[in-house]
């Protein structure tokens, strides 16, 4: 049996390199853009784009193939109502950063479809069709969302093709995805930020900046990415990461009395260490080999998501 | 004339350094160390390394040298206490990453040694005399205090060191030197701390650290440096350091506001966007010649500093 066909929504960064990495792999592969431009640039580069979203979705739905939507979240509502009048039931995954947003938008505009969320965890500080690159998922964490309830073909689906992009598979239910990326990857962006601003400080006085050395320098990195890019992640996420900014709150609140009582840090200061040691303990996962036939493999798959653990195919 | 004489009170990382870069410059260099085995590597390179500090410093007064103290914060009044015992009037700089507190030391244990502080912003994770490197100072930032009332003598001396190190020297009033570095240095220290300890979470939910990638591992980074350089560095500024949390927790405070209400992180993204920018564009600090001839020369100096600029000889 050939394997399962896939019809990108979206050209940008992540569905360009997604086009790229399944063709690659020897997927049947088409796509879609918004913009004419990006695809005339993927089709001289021999892809099969189209800028009518509801062309490549009859065809997704005439050959049963696996629809991925990498369209930024305020796009995803639009796309959906195309799927439901489309391709309504088609076999449908995500590569949007938030998970509860998008589920939320399935349920709500595409209730039929049989929706497992995504999220391969890979990006550049670029973005766009030219920045796209079929290595981009290569050694990457790629969740698949594993909430009860959920049809294990089109999970057998996502994780096949999470593989065939040379990602790993992290399985995670989706709220605690998103719980997750709050405190990982959109804290990391709002305290960045804040690091800039700081030691930015007030116009005419630049000796802090003439001062800032590599700590400066990497805690700030992120500052640099597009505005645009940075808001439409961390609005899209705003309960998970109002719990996230609490806990960075509560910390620097204990800072700030240590330094106004005792002048003591050590707690501070050796929890950060510890935290850090323990994000390098995760960086080389144990790989499982999983079935989906048990009758609590959701459940399984999730804590093995918990543990920091992998899977990487088919037991 | 020959060049100024140089005795360095420390060899670790940055007296080790010291000793390397002066000698390489030209400099006749002589130094000390608390350990007896560091001074036994010191002596095998080549270097005039000796334990016996008062030796040290009794061929500084001989021979006019200027003393460089380059020992932990901590270490700093006994080492003053033999300046004023054998050198009591001795040309007098340091390196170490405040200011206030060791200006503060000097005028209480040596007070009349003609002290003229510095702080050359350069390290590496590594600390030892094994560590250094006569190259370590090159291109970096040397503060150089430019208060009111100080040995303009002294200041040329320290100012030639740096320039002899390859260093840049950026004049700094001492308070205002120790409120930069408190934003730009001490302040990411303790922002890394806390991300690294959200983004750990509880015991038995490795998920967020599963899926952290380049913004949290670049904004923990200097979460793994020794906790007890950390400490030292963090708690020896602690009324700066204050003044710089105080911003940061009322900027987070903002952020918390924001996704608690409207949701809107726009004001916050720009600030860093704009901080991160602003910080690009002092990598290439305009350079200066100057003259300490004039009645104002110091307070030129400090104007130098406030706007980023850098000093590299003389006019």
């Amino acid at each position: 049996m050939a394997e399962r066909a896939v019809c990108v929504v979206g050209s940008g960064l992540i569905g360009g390199s997604l086009l790229r990495a399944a063709e690659k792999a020897g997927r049947t592969v088409w796509g879609t853009s918004a913009s004419a431009g990006t695809a005339a640039q993927a089709c001289t580069a021999g892809f099969d784009v189209t800028t009518n979203t509801d062309a490549a979705l009859h065809r997704a739905a005439d050959s049963d193939a696996l629809v991925v939507l990498a369209v930024p979240l305020p796009a995803v509502p639009d796309v959906l109502r195309r799927v439901d009048a489309i391709a309504p039931t088609c076999r449908l995954t995500d590569a949007v950063s938030v998970k509860v947003a998008v589920a939320d938008a399935v349920h709500r505009y595409a209730p039929r479809a049989r929706y497992v969320g995504g999220h391969p965890m890979a990006g550049t500080a670029e973005s766009g069709w030219a920045a796209g690159d079929a290595e981009l998922f290569s050694g990457a964490a790629w969740v698949v969302a594993a909430d009860d309830g959920l049809d294990l073909d089109v999970w057998r689906d996502v994780a096949e093709l999470a593989w065939a992009c040379g990602a790993r598979v992290v399985p995670a239910a989706t709220d605690e995805h998103d719980l997750a990326v709050a405190r990982v990857s959109h804290l990391p962006h709002l305290l960045a930020a804040v690091l800039a601003a700081v030691g930015a400080g007030e116009p005419g006085d630049d000796l802090p900046l003439a001062l800032a050395a590599s700590s400066f320098a990497d805690g700030t990195r992120v500052a640099g990415t597009r505005p645009e890019l940075v808001l439409a992640m961390c609005e899209g996420n705003r309960d998970a990461l109002l719990a996230a900014v609490d806990d960075a709150l509560g910390r620097l609140g204990v800072v700030r009395g240590a330094l106004a009582s005792t002048g003591g840090l050590a707690a501070t200061v050796k929890a950060g260490y510890a935290g850090r040691v323990r994000w390098s303990a995760t960086r080389e996962p144990l790989e499982h080999r999983v079935s989906l036939a048990g009758s609590d493999a959701l459940a399984e798959l999730r804590e093995i998501g918990r543990l920091g653990e992998v899977v990487t195919g088919w037991a």
